[in-house]
Protein backbone atom coordinates (compact mmCIF):
# COMPACT_ATOMS: atom_id res chain seq x y z
CA UNK A 1 0.00 0.00 0.00
CA UNK A 2 2.85 2.46 1.05
CA UNK A 3 4.53 1.57 -2.22
CA UNK A 4 1.45 2.26 -4.28
CA UNK A 5 1.21 5.83 -2.61
CA UNK A 6 4.35 6.28 -2.91
CA UNK A 7 4.24 6.09 -6.67
CA UNK A 8 1.51 8.30 -7.01
CA UNK A 9 2.98 10.99 -4.82
CA UNK A 10 6.44 10.99 -6.79
CA UNK A 11 4.26 11.24 -9.80
CA UNK A 12 3.16 14.43 -8.32
CA UNK A 13 -0.12 13.27 -7.39
CA UNK A 14 -2.93 13.96 -4.87
CA UNK A 15 -4.51 11.01 -3.01
CA UNK A 16 -7.61 11.04 -1.31
CA UNK A 17 -8.79 8.46 1.40
CA UNK A 18 -12.37 7.03 2.52
CA UNK A 19 -11.57 4.85 5.00
CA UNK A 20 -14.84 1.80 5.30
CA UNK A 21 -15.86 -1.27 7.55
CA UNK A 22 -17.11 -2.26 4.57
CA UNK A 23 -21.09 -3.07 3.55
CA UNK A 24 -20.87 -0.08 1.46
CA UNK A 25 -24.05 2.29 0.98
CA UNK A 26 -24.69 5.78 -0.67
CA UNK A 27 -23.38 7.34 2.41
CA UNK A 28 -19.94 5.49 1.25
CA UNK A 29 -20.00 6.12 -2.27
CA UNK A 30 -21.12 9.94 -1.36
CA UNK A 31 -17.84 10.58 0.22
CA UNK A 32 -15.69 8.36 -2.16
CA UNK A 33 -17.18 10.60 -5.04
CA UNK A 34 -16.12 13.86 -3.12
CA UNK A 35 -12.57 12.72 -2.40
CA UNK A 36 -12.38 11.71 -5.94
CA UNK A 37 -13.48 15.40 -7.10
CA UNK A 38 -11.12 16.56 -4.43
CA UNK A 39 -7.75 14.89 -5.45
CA UNK A 40 -6.12 13.25 -8.30
CA UNK A 41 -6.18 9.46 -7.10
CA UNK A 42 -8.85 7.56 -4.52
CA UNK A 43 -8.13 5.00 -2.30
CA UNK A 44 -10.81 3.12 -0.19
CA UNK A 45 -9.68 0.47 2.82
CA UNK A 46 -12.39 -1.89 3.42
CA UNK A 47 -11.37 -3.06 7.30
CA UNK A 48 -13.34 -3.96 9.99
CA UNK A 49 -10.84 -2.70 12.62
CA UNK A 50 -11.90 -5.67 15.81
CA UNK A 51 -10.46 -2.45 18.62
CA UNK A 52 -13.32 -0.49 18.00
CA UNK A 53 -15.68 -2.60 19.45
CA UNK A 54 -16.45 -3.38 22.66
CA UNK A 55 -17.22 -6.73 24.50
CA UNK A 56 -21.20 -7.76 23.78
CA UNK A 57 -20.81 -5.30 20.83
CA UNK A 58 -21.61 -6.66 17.25
CA UNK A 59 -18.29 -6.96 16.01
CA UNK A 60 -18.90 -10.78 14.79
CA UNK A 61 -22.38 -9.97 13.42
CA UNK A 62 -21.11 -7.05 11.52
CA UNK A 63 -22.40 -7.40 7.92
CA UNK A 64 -19.88 -7.93 5.14
CA UNK A 65 -20.01 -8.51 1.39
CA UNK A 66 -16.60 -7.90 -0.05
CA UNK A 67 -17.63 -9.13 -3.47
CA UNK A 68 -20.67 -6.33 -3.50
CA UNK A 69 -18.71 -3.84 -1.78
CA UNK A 70 -16.03 -4.31 -4.61
CA UNK A 71 -18.98 -3.90 -7.37
CA UNK A 72 -20.38 -0.84 -5.43
CA UNK A 73 -16.82 0.86 -5.33
CA UNK A 74 -16.23 -0.33 -9.68
CA UNK A 75 -19.25 2.73 -9.91
CA UNK A 76 -17.14 5.32 -8.26
CA UNK A 77 -13.56 3.95 -9.28
CA UNK A 78 -11.20 4.34 -6.93
CA UNK A 79 -7.73 3.66 -7.86
CA UNK A 80 -6.93 1.44 -4.79
CA UNK A 81 -9.03 -0.89 -2.80
CA UNK A 82 -6.71 -1.78 0.76
CA UNK A 83 -8.60 -4.50 2.29
CA UNK A 84 -6.30 -5.56 5.46
CA UNK A 85 -6.40 -8.81 7.45
CA UNK A 86 -6.44 -7.85 11.42
CA UNK A 87 -3.86 -10.18 11.95
CA UNK A 88 -1.57 -7.78 9.32
CA UNK A 89 -2.90 -4.83 11.14
CA UNK A 90 -2.86 -6.01 14.67
CA UNK A 91 0.59 -8.28 14.63
CA UNK A 92 1.50 -10.28 17.73
CA UNK A 93 3.40 -8.06 19.87
CA UNK A 94 1.28 -4.86 19.41
CA UNK A 95 0.78 -2.25 22.29
CA UNK A 96 0.90 1.29 20.82
CA UNK A 97 -2.56 3.40 21.14
CA UNK A 98 -3.76 6.81 20.29
CA UNK A 99 -6.10 8.28 22.68
CA UNK A 100 -7.88 12.35 23.29
CA UNK A 101 -8.48 13.10 26.35
CA UNK A 102 -11.76 14.64 26.51
CA UNK A 103 -13.87 14.16 23.19
CA UNK A 104 -14.44 10.89 24.06
CA UNK A 105 -15.88 11.62 27.33
CA UNK A 106 -19.31 13.05 25.51
CA UNK A 107 -22.32 11.39 23.60
CA UNK A 108 -20.90 7.34 22.17
CA UNK A 109 -17.85 7.59 23.95
CA UNK A 110 -19.94 7.41 27.65
CA UNK A 111 -21.61 4.31 26.33
CA UNK A 112 -18.64 2.72 24.17
CA UNK A 113 -15.54 3.39 26.45
CA UNK A 114 -13.17 1.22 24.43
CA UNK A 115 -14.52 2.91 21.12
CA UNK A 116 -12.33 6.11 20.09
CA UNK A 117 -9.27 4.53 21.19
CA UNK A 118 -9.85 2.07 18.92
CA UNK A 119 -10.99 4.30 15.98
CA UNK A 120 -7.77 6.95 16.72
CA UNK A 121 -5.25 4.05 16.19
CA UNK A 122 -6.71 2.40 13.34
CA UNK A 123 -7.24 5.94 11.26
CA UNK A 124 -3.42 6.55 12.51
CA UNK A 125 -2.35 3.11 11.16
CA UNK A 126 -4.39 3.84 8.15
CA UNK A 127 -3.15 7.25 7.41
CA UNK A 128 0.33 5.93 7.73
CA UNK A 129 -0.42 2.89 5.64
CA UNK A 130 -2.27 4.91 2.93
CA UNK A 131 -0.72 8.17 2.99
CA UNK A 132 -2.96 10.71 1.88
CA UNK A 133 -3.59 14.43 0.84
CA UNK A 134 -7.29 14.07 2.27
CA UNK A 135 -9.56 12.40 3.87
CA UNK A 136 -13.15 11.82 3.87
CA UNK A 137 -15.17 10.80 6.74
CA UNK A 138 -19.15 10.83 6.92
CA UNK A 139 -21.14 13.31 9.19
CA UNK A 140 -23.21 10.93 10.75
CA UNK A 141 -20.57 9.73 12.96
CA UNK A 142 -20.12 13.29 13.80
CA UNK A 143 -18.25 12.77 17.45
CA UNK A 144 -15.57 10.50 15.55
CA UNK A 145 -15.17 13.28 12.75
CA UNK A 146 -14.27 15.63 15.64
CA UNK A 147 -12.24 13.14 16.84
CA UNK A 148 -10.01 12.67 13.71
CA UNK A 149 -9.90 16.22 13.31
CA UNK A 150 -8.07 16.93 16.67
CA UNK A 151 -6.07 14.04 16.26
CA UNK A 152 -4.65 15.06 12.84
CA UNK A 153 -4.48 18.62 14.31
CA UNK A 154 -2.74 17.39 17.71
CA UNK A 155 -0.32 15.10 16.02
CA UNK A 156 0.08 17.25 13.23
CA UNK A 157 -0.50 15.31 10.84
CA UNK A 158 0.02 17.01 6.84
CA UNK A 159 -3.72 15.88 6.01
CA UNK A 160 -6.88 17.32 5.46
CA UNK A 161 -9.88 16.28 6.51
CA UNK A 162 -13.24 16.40 5.20
CA UNK A 163 -16.47 15.60 6.30
CA UNK A 164 -19.44 14.78 4.15
CA UNK A 165 -23.25 15.03 4.36
CA UNK A 166 -25.68 12.92 6.05
CA UNK A 167 -26.84 10.51 3.04
CA UNK A 168 -30.42 9.00 4.16
CA UNK A 169 -33.08 6.94 2.58
CA UNK A 170 -36.05 8.26 0.72
CA UNK A 171 -38.40 7.84 4.03
CA UNK A 172 -35.32 9.68 6.10
CA UNK A 173 -33.57 7.13 8.04
CA UNK A 174 -29.60 8.09 7.64
CA UNK A 175 -27.72 5.21 5.87
CA UNK A 176 -25.73 3.20 8.00
CA UNK A 177 -24.40 -0.47 7.25
CA UNK A 178 -26.18 -1.46 10.77
CA UNK A 179 -29.56 -0.69 9.11
CA UNK A 180 -29.50 -4.22 7.06
CA UNK A 181 -30.29 -5.29 11.42
CA UNK A 182 -33.48 -4.16 10.98
CA UNK A 183 -36.71 -6.01 10.47
CA UNK A 184 -40.10 -4.69 8.70
CA UNK A 185 -41.94 -3.89 11.67
CA UNK A 186 -39.02 -1.88 13.40
CA UNK A 187 -38.77 0.42 10.36
CA UNK A 188 -40.96 3.17 11.66
CA UNK A 189 -39.44 2.56 15.28
CA UNK A 190 -36.03 3.45 13.40
CA UNK A 191 -37.45 6.78 11.19
CA UNK A 192 -38.21 8.50 15.04
CA UNK A 193 -34.93 9.44 15.33
CA UNK A 194 -34.95 11.49 12.07
CA UNK A 195 -38.52 12.54 12.73
CA UNK A 196 -37.15 14.05 16.24
CA UNK A 197 -34.09 15.94 14.86
CA UNK A 198 -36.86 17.68 12.07
CA UNK A 199 -38.73 18.32 15.27
CA UNK A 200 -35.77 19.89 17.07
CA UNK A 201 -34.98 21.86 13.78
CA UNK A 202 -39.17 23.42 13.60
CA UNK A 203 -38.55 23.82 17.40
CA UNK A 204 -35.29 26.09 17.55
CA UNK A 205 -36.75 27.60 13.94
CA UNK A 206 -40.04 28.92 15.88
CA UNK A 207 -37.24 30.55 18.59
CA UNK A 208 -37.34 27.72 20.91
CA UNK A 209 -33.72 28.03 22.41
CA UNK A 210 -34.18 26.03 25.52
CA UNK A 211 -32.19 23.08 25.05
CA UNK A 212 -33.95 20.76 27.25
CA UNK A 213 -37.01 21.49 25.65
CA UNK A 214 -36.26 19.81 22.76
CA UNK A 215 -34.02 16.97 23.79
CA UNK A 216 -37.61 16.68 26.26
CA UNK A 217 -40.01 16.25 22.41
CA UNK A 218 -37.39 14.14 21.12
CA UNK A 219 -37.32 11.92 23.84
CA UNK A 220 -41.19 11.84 23.45
CA UNK A 221 -41.40 11.07 20.08
CA UNK A 222 -38.70 8.26 20.41
CA UNK A 223 -40.05 6.70 23.48
CA UNK A 224 -43.28 6.70 21.84
CA UNK A 225 -42.00 3.26 20.44
CA UNK A 226 -42.06 0.47 22.69
CA UNK A 227 -39.41 -1.28 20.59
CA UNK A 228 -36.67 1.95 21.17
CA UNK A 229 -34.37 2.01 24.07
CA UNK A 230 -32.36 5.83 24.24
CA UNK A 231 -28.50 5.61 24.92
CA UNK A 232 -28.86 9.28 24.71
CA UNK A 233 -30.32 12.76 23.54
CA UNK A 234 -27.74 15.54 23.19
CA UNK A 235 -27.34 19.40 22.32
CA UNK A 236 -23.66 20.33 22.34
CA UNK A 237 -21.19 22.21 20.78
CA UNK A 238 -20.73 21.19 17.79
CA UNK A 239 -16.41 21.30 17.86
CA UNK A 240 -15.90 20.36 21.91
CA UNK A 241 -18.89 18.45 22.46
CA UNK A 242 -19.81 20.18 25.62
CA UNK A 243 -23.40 20.12 26.58
CA UNK A 244 -25.46 23.29 25.63
CA UNK A 245 -28.58 24.93 27.87
CA UNK A 246 -29.17 27.52 25.52
CA UNK A 247 -29.21 27.70 21.55
CA UNK A 248 -27.95 31.06 20.94
CA UNK A 249 -25.10 29.65 18.72
CA UNK A 250 -25.58 26.03 15.97
CA UNK A 251 -25.37 23.48 17.83
CA UNK A 252 -25.41 20.08 17.28
CA UNK A 253 -28.12 17.67 18.18
CA UNK A 254 -27.25 14.39 18.22
CA UNK A 255 -28.63 10.95 19.44
CA UNK A 256 -28.46 6.76 19.68
CA UNK A 257 -31.06 5.02 19.92
CA UNK A 258 -31.33 1.21 20.42
CA UNK A 259 -34.25 0.09 17.85
CA UNK A 260 -34.33 -3.79 19.19
CA UNK A 261 -31.00 -4.86 19.10
CA UNK A 262 -30.12 -2.18 16.92
CA UNK A 263 -27.99 0.85 17.78
CA UNK A 264 -28.52 3.64 15.52
CA UNK A 265 -26.77 7.56 15.68
CA UNK A 266 -27.70 10.51 14.24
CA UNK A 267 -27.57 13.99 14.12
CA UNK A 268 -28.46 17.63 12.72
CA UNK A 269 -27.48 21.39 13.07
CA UNK A 270 -29.60 23.18 15.20
CA UNK A 271 -29.26 27.16 14.23
CA UNK A 272 -30.78 29.56 15.75
CA UNK A 273 -33.69 31.96 14.25
CA UNK A 274 -32.80 35.53 13.35
CA UNK A 275 -33.12 37.49 16.75
CA UNK B 1 9.11 22.57 8.72
CA UNK B 2 6.88 20.41 6.76
CA UNK B 3 6.93 22.42 3.65
CA UNK B 4 10.72 22.41 3.85
CA UNK B 5 10.55 18.56 3.78
CA UNK B 6 8.29 18.14 0.82
CA UNK B 7 10.55 20.08 -0.91
CA UNK B 8 13.23 17.73 -0.74
CA UNK B 9 10.78 14.56 -1.06
CA UNK B 10 9.97 16.02 -4.54
CA UNK B 11 13.29 16.64 -5.55
CA UNK B 12 13.79 12.85 -5.03
CA UNK B 13 16.21 13.74 -1.55
CA UNK B 14 16.02 10.99 1.55
CA UNK B 15 15.55 12.83 4.88
CA UNK B 16 17.64 12.00 8.16
CA UNK B 17 16.02 13.28 11.11
CA UNK B 18 17.79 13.87 14.42
CA UNK B 19 15.22 14.72 17.46
CA UNK B 20 17.40 15.98 20.22
CA UNK B 21 16.75 18.01 23.35
CA UNK B 22 19.98 20.16 22.85
CA UNK B 23 22.73 20.75 25.30
CA UNK B 24 24.41 18.54 22.68
CA UNK B 25 27.74 17.13 23.28
CA UNK B 26 29.81 14.27 21.20
CA UNK B 27 27.08 11.78 21.84
CA UNK B 28 24.51 14.02 19.53
CA UNK B 29 27.23 14.95 17.33
CA UNK B 30 27.25 11.34 16.22
CA UNK B 31 24.03 10.39 15.43
CA UNK B 32 23.92 13.33 13.26
CA UNK B 33 27.35 12.44 11.40
CA UNK B 34 25.59 8.63 11.01
CA UNK B 35 22.16 10.52 9.54
CA UNK B 36 24.21 12.48 7.26
CA UNK B 37 26.14 9.25 5.92
CA UNK B 38 23.00 7.23 5.24
CA UNK B 39 20.40 10.18 3.71
CA UNK B 40 20.75 12.70 1.54
CA UNK B 41 19.24 15.84 3.84
CA UNK B 42 20.03 16.14 7.98
CA UNK B 43 17.68 17.46 9.74
CA UNK B 44 18.18 18.01 13.48
CA UNK B 45 15.59 19.53 15.93
CA UNK B 46 15.88 20.96 19.62
CA UNK B 47 13.06 20.72 21.58
CA UNK B 48 12.81 20.49 25.74
CA UNK B 49 9.83 18.12 25.93
CA UNK B 50 7.58 19.19 28.72
CA UNK B 51 5.47 16.39 28.93
CA UNK B 52 8.17 13.88 28.90
CA UNK B 53 9.35 14.88 32.53
CA UNK B 54 7.59 14.10 35.61
CA UNK B 55 6.58 15.85 38.56
CA UNK B 56 9.72 17.19 40.37
CA UNK B 57 11.95 16.24 37.74
CA UNK B 58 14.07 18.83 36.29
CA UNK B 59 12.58 20.25 32.97
CA UNK B 60 12.69 23.63 34.43
CA UNK B 61 16.40 23.35 35.13
CA UNK B 62 17.33 21.14 32.38
CA UNK B 63 20.45 22.79 30.35
CA UNK B 64 19.64 24.84 27.73
CA UNK B 65 22.31 26.39 25.10
CA UNK B 66 20.64 27.18 21.86
CA UNK B 67 23.58 29.28 20.46
CA UNK B 68 26.36 26.45 21.10
CA UNK B 69 24.28 24.01 19.81
CA UNK B 70 23.68 25.94 16.11
CA UNK B 71 27.41 25.87 16.35
CA UNK B 72 28.35 22.50 17.21
CA UNK B 73 25.72 21.38 14.79
CA UNK B 74 27.63 24.05 11.90
CA UNK B 75 30.20 21.58 11.85
CA UNK B 76 28.55 18.66 11.33
CA UNK B 77 26.62 20.39 8.62
CA UNK B 78 22.50 19.63 9.02
CA UNK B 79 20.40 21.36 6.31
CA UNK B 80 18.03 22.40 8.70
CA UNK B 81 17.51 22.60 12.66
CA UNK B 82 13.91 23.25 13.62
CA UNK B 83 13.54 24.65 16.82
CA UNK B 84 9.65 24.74 17.58
CA UNK B 85 8.03 26.52 20.91
CA UNK B 86 6.16 24.59 23.42
CA UNK B 87 3.13 26.61 23.39
CA UNK B 88 3.23 26.15 19.14
CA UNK B 89 3.72 22.48 19.94
CA UNK B 90 0.99 22.03 22.47
CA UNK B 91 -1.49 24.56 21.62
CA UNK B 92 -4.49 24.82 23.97
CA UNK B 93 -7.15 22.36 23.19
CA UNK B 94 -4.09 19.47 23.07
CA UNK B 95 -5.33 16.33 23.91
CA UNK B 96 -3.92 13.60 22.14
CA UNK B 97 -1.64 10.96 23.24
CA UNK B 98 0.07 8.06 21.86
CA UNK B 99 1.42 5.70 24.34
CA UNK B 100 2.60 1.63 24.73
CA UNK B 101 1.08 -0.91 26.93
CA UNK B 102 4.26 -3.32 27.85
CA UNK B 103 7.62 -1.93 27.39
CA UNK B 104 7.49 1.72 29.58
CA UNK B 105 6.62 -1.11 32.34
CA UNK B 106 10.18 -1.87 32.52
CA UNK B 107 13.80 0.11 33.84
CA UNK B 108 13.10 3.84 33.61
CA UNK B 109 9.59 3.59 33.11
CA UNK B 110 8.54 2.32 36.51
CA UNK B 111 9.94 5.26 38.32
CA UNK B 112 9.13 8.05 35.42
CA UNK B 113 5.35 6.49 34.53
CA UNK B 114 4.60 9.11 32.14
CA UNK B 115 7.96 9.32 30.31
CA UNK B 116 7.63 7.18 27.97
CA UNK B 117 3.79 8.41 26.51
CA UNK B 118 5.22 11.84 26.88
CA UNK B 119 8.64 10.74 24.44
CA UNK B 120 6.23 8.40 22.23
CA UNK B 121 3.85 11.23 21.48
CA UNK B 122 5.97 14.11 20.81
CA UNK B 123 8.26 11.82 18.45
CA UNK B 124 5.00 10.98 16.70
CA UNK B 125 4.75 14.65 16.37
CA UNK B 126 7.99 15.45 15.15
CA UNK B 127 8.07 12.59 12.88
CA UNK B 128 4.71 14.44 10.98
CA UNK B 129 6.53 17.37 10.98
CA UNK B 130 9.69 16.45 10.08
CA UNK B 131 8.46 13.66 7.26
CA UNK B 132 11.70 11.92 7.63
CA UNK B 133 12.97 8.83 5.84
CA UNK B 134 15.25 7.61 8.66
CA UNK B 135 15.28 8.63 12.16
CA UNK B 136 18.44 8.31 14.34
CA UNK B 137 18.32 7.63 18.54
CA UNK B 138 21.32 7.14 21.02
CA UNK B 139 21.54 3.63 22.50
CA UNK B 140 22.51 4.93 25.58
CA UNK B 141 18.37 5.71 25.84
CA UNK B 142 17.93 2.14 24.76
CA UNK B 143 14.83 1.84 26.30
CA UNK B 144 13.30 4.97 24.57
CA UNK B 145 15.65 3.45 21.10
CA UNK B 146 12.55 0.28 21.44
CA UNK B 147 9.74 2.48 22.53
CA UNK B 148 10.16 4.13 19.59
CA UNK B 149 10.97 0.93 17.39
CA UNK B 150 7.48 -1.11 18.64
CA UNK B 151 5.71 2.42 17.54
CA UNK B 152 7.22 3.24 14.07
CA UNK B 153 6.24 -0.68 13.40
CA UNK B 154 2.81 -0.59 15.55
CA UNK B 155 1.66 2.67 13.67
CA UNK B 156 2.92 1.49 10.38
CA UNK B 157 5.19 4.38 9.86
CA UNK B 158 7.31 4.10 7.09
CA UNK B 159 10.41 5.45 9.11
CA UNK B 160 13.76 3.45 9.26
CA UNK B 161 15.26 3.64 12.82
CA UNK B 162 18.75 3.42 13.45
CA UNK B 163 20.55 3.18 16.35
CA UNK B 164 23.46 4.85 17.33
CA UNK B 165 26.43 3.45 19.90
CA UNK B 166 27.11 5.01 23.22
CA UNK B 167 29.97 7.55 23.14
CA UNK B 168 31.78 7.90 26.09
CA UNK B 169 34.25 10.35 27.56
CA UNK B 170 37.60 9.62 27.68
CA UNK B 171 36.94 7.82 31.63
CA UNK B 172 34.24 5.42 29.76
CA UNK B 173 32.09 8.22 31.75
CA UNK B 174 28.50 7.91 29.18
CA UNK B 175 27.96 11.51 27.49
CA UNK B 176 25.11 13.07 28.43
CA UNK B 177 23.58 16.39 29.06
CA UNK B 178 22.46 15.84 32.26
CA UNK B 179 26.96 15.46 33.23
CA UNK B 180 26.69 19.04 33.27
CA UNK B 181 25.02 18.74 36.55
CA UNK B 182 28.13 16.83 38.46
CA UNK B 183 30.31 18.47 40.55
CA UNK B 184 33.96 17.11 40.35
CA UNK B 185 33.15 15.28 43.66
CA UNK B 186 30.67 13.04 41.95
CA UNK B 187 32.64 12.16 39.12
CA UNK B 188 34.09 9.34 40.72
CA UNK B 189 30.70 8.12 42.02
CA UNK B 190 29.18 8.69 38.54
CA UNK B 191 32.14 6.87 36.91
CA UNK B 192 31.11 3.20 38.95
CA UNK B 193 28.05 2.56 36.72
CA UNK B 194 30.34 1.94 33.69
CA UNK B 195 32.87 0.06 35.58
CA UNK B 196 30.12 -2.31 36.86
CA UNK B 197 28.55 -2.48 33.12
CA UNK B 198 32.54 -3.69 32.21
CA UNK B 199 32.67 -6.07 35.60
CA UNK B 200 29.46 -7.76 34.22
CA UNK B 201 31.12 -8.15 30.35
CA UNK B 202 33.97 -9.49 32.05
CA UNK B 203 32.06 -11.80 34.54
CA UNK B 204 29.90 -12.99 31.80
CA UNK B 205 32.93 -13.43 29.46
CA UNK B 206 34.65 -15.99 32.11
CA UNK B 207 31.56 -18.32 32.08
CA UNK B 208 29.55 -16.57 34.78
CA UNK B 209 25.75 -16.85 33.63
CA UNK B 210 23.14 -16.15 36.33
CA UNK B 211 21.76 -12.05 36.23
CA UNK B 212 21.68 -11.98 40.31
CA UNK B 213 25.01 -12.68 40.71
CA UNK B 214 26.30 -10.06 37.46
CA UNK B 215 23.36 -7.57 39.48
CA UNK B 216 24.99 -8.21 42.95
CA UNK B 217 28.20 -7.35 41.73
CA UNK B 218 26.98 -4.28 40.20
CA UNK B 219 25.15 -3.19 43.03
CA UNK B 220 28.18 -3.53 45.33
CA UNK B 221 30.80 -1.64 43.39
CA UNK B 222 27.60 1.25 42.83
CA UNK B 223 26.79 1.10 46.47
CA UNK B 224 30.46 1.58 47.33
CA UNK B 225 29.97 5.43 46.67
CA UNK B 226 27.81 6.98 49.63
CA UNK B 227 26.41 9.56 47.13
CA UNK B 228 24.94 7.05 44.91
CA UNK B 229 21.42 5.77 44.92
CA UNK B 230 20.56 2.85 43.15
CA UNK B 231 17.12 3.22 40.79
CA UNK B 232 17.64 -0.08 39.17
CA UNK B 233 20.12 -2.57 38.12
CA UNK B 234 18.62 -5.12 35.04
CA UNK B 235 19.56 -7.05 32.88
CA UNK B 236 16.87 -8.13 30.51
CA UNK B 237 15.92 -9.01 27.34
CA UNK B 238 17.10 -6.43 24.70
CA UNK B 239 13.96 -6.05 22.50
CA UNK B 240 11.07 -6.98 25.25
CA UNK B 241 12.95 -5.88 28.45
CA UNK B 242 11.43 -8.91 30.10
CA UNK B 243 14.10 -9.70 33.08
CA UNK B 244 16.32 -12.34 32.41
CA UNK B 245 17.75 -14.73 35.06
CA UNK B 246 19.89 -16.97 32.60
CA UNK B 247 22.17 -15.34 30.19
CA UNK B 248 21.80 -17.83 27.71
CA UNK B 249 21.69 -15.51 24.88
CA UNK B 250 22.54 -11.93 24.33
CA UNK B 251 21.33 -9.69 27.14
CA UNK B 252 21.01 -6.21 27.94
CA UNK B 253 22.58 -5.12 31.44
CA UNK B 254 21.01 -1.30 32.37
CA UNK B 255 21.04 0.61 35.06
CA UNK B 256 20.11 4.00 35.97
CA UNK B 257 21.26 5.85 39.54
CA UNK B 258 21.07 9.00 41.24
CA UNK B 259 24.64 10.44 41.76
CA UNK B 260 23.50 13.07 44.54
CA UNK B 261 20.68 15.17 42.34
CA UNK B 262 21.57 13.52 39.10
CA UNK B 263 19.94 11.13 37.83
CA UNK B 264 22.05 8.80 35.21
CA UNK B 265 21.53 5.81 33.06
CA UNK B 266 23.72 3.66 30.82
CA UNK B 267 23.75 0.26 29.40
CA UNK B 268 25.91 -2.67 27.56
CA UNK B 269 25.25 -6.15 26.20
CA UNK B 270 26.21 -8.73 27.87
CA UNK B 271 27.32 -11.73 24.91
CA UNK B 272 27.22 -15.29 26.90
CA UNK B 273 30.64 -16.64 26.42
CA UNK B 274 30.65 -19.85 23.85
CA UNK B 275 30.45 -23.40 25.14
Amino acid sequence: MQAFSDGLRTAGKTIAFVPTMGFLHEGHLSLMRLGRQKADALVVSIFVNPTQFGPGEDFASYPRNLERDLALIATVGADAVFTPEAAQVYPNGFETCVSLEHLPHHLCGLSRPVHFRGVATVVTKLFHLVKPHLAVFGEKDWQQLQVIRRLVRDLNMDITIVGGPIVREPDGLAMSSRNSYLNADQRPAALSLYRSLIRAVQMVGSGQTRAADIVAAATALIGAHEVNRIDYIAVCDPQTLEPMEEITAPALMALAVKVGATRLIDNIMLEPAAP
